[in-house]
Parts: C-alpha cells; sequence; structure tokens
C-alpha cells in the first residue's frame, strides 16, 4: 500500500486525477464549445444537466446532515443557499432552467425529468448514495471536481456564445456566478480534505473519492454522446430531439 | 390517472414493457449473439456482466430482509442459494467465473471489479438502492425481467455456440440452470405482483418498477456499446482488451 503523502503531494495528487480524468477532456464537451452540436443535441445536454443540478442541494444537505461541528455546517449550508436561493426566481437551479427555457424546451417537461436518460439518473443518484454512505471526508472530497470547473466554464461560455447563434449571455446566466462560488467552495474543500487525510488509508480514500466523482460526470457525457451523437440511439422513453 | 386494471390487462401490460424494453432488443445482443464482436469485446461483456452477477444475491437478501411473512422469505431466499452455491465450487456466481476464466480473463482481475464500467456500476447499484428504498411491492416487481430471459438466454447460448470457436458449453454453463430457475422465479413473482397490486397506484407503481429494471439492462448495454463498439472509447480506468 501507498505511504504517507505530504500536503503538498496530495494536494498535487488531487489535482493530477483532475488533468486525467475531469470531463473537460470529454470529446462531448468539445463539440459543445466547439458548435459541433444541433440545437437538438445542445437542448439534450441541458435537459439531462438538469438532473443533475436539482441533485446537487440534496448532496449538500446530505454533507451538512452528517457534520458535527456547526462551523463546518454554516460554511457548507451555503452551497444549499446559492443553489436553492431565496424565492422560485432566485438561485443556481432557476438560472439552469433560464438555460432549458431558452433552448426552447418545455419547463414542465424539463422539471419532470421523464426524457432524462436512465444512465444520467444512475449517474447522479451515484453520487447522492455516496456522500449518504461513505465517510465525511470521502464526501468532501467528492466536491473537489469544482477545483477544475473555472476553467471548464469558461471555455463553454465563450465557446457557446461564439458559435449557437441563439445563446444569449441571459440564457448562460448560470455560469456567470459558478467561478466565483466554485472557486471558494473548493477552495474550503481542499483544505478540509488536506487537513483531515492524515493517515495513508485517509489520503487515498480520499484520492478515490474525486476519481469516483470524475466517473459521475465522466459517464453523463458518455450517455449524451452515445444517445445523441454517436451512434445517436437514445434508449426506449428518453428525450428525442425534434427533426431539423 | 389510469383507473384499476383487471389481473388479465396487468399481467398484459406487464408483458407488453418486455416486448419494447427488455434488452434482448439492444444492437449490442444482436451482435453477441451473431458473431459480430471481437474477442475482446466478448470479455468485456462478460466483465462487466459479473458485476450485475455479483451483486444479484445482495439485491435477494435486501427484499428477504423486507418480507414478513417466512413463507415469503423461504421461497425467495432459492435465489441466493442457487446464486452462491453451497461452496466455492458452486453457485450461478461460480459458473460466471467459469465464463470469464475460458475467455482468458484473469479471475483476480475480474473479481476485483477495477476494470468495470462505472456506468455499469451506476446501474447495478441504483438496482440495488430500488430494492432497498422502495416498496416491496415494487422490488418484486422489478425482478420480472426474468420473465423474458428464458428467451434471450436460448438465443445467445445457440449463438454463441455457433460463431465463436473458443465458446464452448462448458464454458456457458451458467446458462443451462437458468432458464429453468428464470422460469420458477418469475411465475411466483408474477403471481405475487398481480395479487398484491390492486390498487391503481399500485399497479401504475409495478409496471414503473418493471420499466426501471428494463432501464438498468439497457443502460448496461449502452455503456458496452458505447465503450468497445461505437465509438469504442472506454472511461479513464477502465478495461481495454488487448489489440487484436
Amino acid at each position: 500500500m501507498s505511504g504517507l503523502l505530504s500536503r503538498a503531494q496530495l494536494e498535487a495528487a488531487l489535482r493530477r486525477i483532475g488533468e486525467e480524468r475531469y470531463h473537460h477532456l470529454h470529446p462531448f464537451h468539445h463539440l459543445l464549445n466547439g458548435g459541433g452540436l444541433a440545437k437538438g443535441q445542445v437542448q439534450a445536454w441541458a435537459l439531462n444537466r438538469y438532473y443533475y443540478q436539482r441533485m446537487i442541494p440534496l448532496k449538500d444537505a446530505a454533507i451538512v446532515s452528517r457534520m458535527d461541528d456547526a462551523g463546518l455546517r454554516r460554511e457548507w449550508r451555503q452551497r444549499i443557499v446559492d443553489h436553492d436561493g431565496n424565492s422560485d426566481e432566485d438561485g443556481g437551479l432557476r438560472r439552469w432552467l433560464a438555460l432549458t427555457d431558452g433552448l426552447g424546451l418545455d419547463r414542465a417537461y424539463v422539471t419532470s425529468t421523464d426524457g432524462v436518460l436512465p444512465a444520467t439518473k444512475f449517474a447522479v443518484e451515484a453520487y447522492l448514495h455516496f456522500v449518504r454512505e461513505k465517510s465525511l471526508l470521502e464526501a468532501v472530497a467528492s466536491s473537489l471536481t469544482e477545483l477544475f470547473s473555472p476553467l471548464a466554464i469558461g471555455a463553454r461560455v465563450r465557446g457557446m456564445l461564439e458559435n449557437y447563434d441563439y445563446i444569449t449571455p441571459e440564457i448562460l446566466a448560470y455560469f456567470d456566478k459558478r467561478p466565483e462560488q466554485a472557486t471558494r467552495d473548493s477552495d474550503f474543500a481542499l483544505a478540509y480534505v488536506l487537513d483531515n487525510a492524515r493517515r495513508p488509508d485517509q489520503q487515498q480514500d480520499a484520492l478515490r473519492a474525486l476519481t469516483f466523482k470524475c466517473d459521475v460526470l465522466w459517464a453523463q457525457l458518455d450517455a449524451l454522446h452515445h444517445a445523441y451523437v454517436a451512434p445517436g440511439t437514445p434508449p426506449p422513453g428518453a428525450f428525442r430531439p425534434e427533426a431539423a
């Protein structure tokens, strides 16, 4: 088994996982940013990603519910506030619906989640079960994909605005606030992991948790790619783009 | 909402779900049976399917653990016995390893599950969580894919023996006992569902549970197809067939 890593070594090992496995490397991501998708494929992405978005506050509440320390809980609950806002007109989840609205998807269809790929649901729910069932350290470590998200978001917003005439800054409002929030959140989570993964087995748990989370994100793009790009065969019951 | 279905209508509705959504309709299934796969692709199938097999007795134990009636438990526990056998040399899971052995996969690699696709794990674990968290009626109804398995197995055994020179009857021993077991098990489960789904909402729950289970099986073949057939891009860390 591996020996104890220094704080710097552990941080480097965590960042290396992102460099090798974060979903900014996925072919679907390049197609999306580069203008390589038809509108129906962009709709499929936004529709499926909504399923992930709607699970985020449940995931964060599950993490808060496992924290014994009030200071930790106060820090982490901000994520729930950011996502759910202070009314139905506010918050990250609401801004995601501005994106699906802007893409012409029916709001009731989106929120019903009826057209979401089963593989998306399985991956997203695996994440929720992971943070409920694994150690708090692993639950926190699994959030560290946010270390890598600011870069991915920048490329996505620039690429989508440039490459799709129906994409406007208003539609992409979700992404305005995410880099700042993600940086604040992942700085905190990284410090927590580096402070609390003090035995070799805990360090390996943290690395595996981040790998798991990268798998969750990657599997969602694999499922989208398979259903809507190549070979482009959605499973029975899933969203089918209208013929262009 | 839907009204109350007669016993015959409910059975017909359940069978229709299988006709429309069971994974015998999936392109990967046709490739496997028809000799359209290279050996590395058949290995990938057996390796990933092992992850499903190893979860089956856990799933059945979870169902037994939710049954208040000793007679029901006695009936259902036979599934655990069939799968785990009476020694390490016996049982359905052991016979699945005869298949992975026969395909030249390293036993320790297979049982480590390290090379299994994350999407396979997410789908399989979704099934385990489903039977733990939903009603007993839904857990039993989700097992009804076995109504359709004898037909799929017949075509698979015939096709694989005919089309792959490295496939022998000994390697496929797993499938010898499955049609008889599956028929016994699914007759019992079907009667249970028809007896216990007495309200419209319960009937709809049972139909949704069977749909969910078809999605679990379909998503596994979608993941295999994407990773190993078209476009044939396994995610980071997953099994990669040796170059032929």
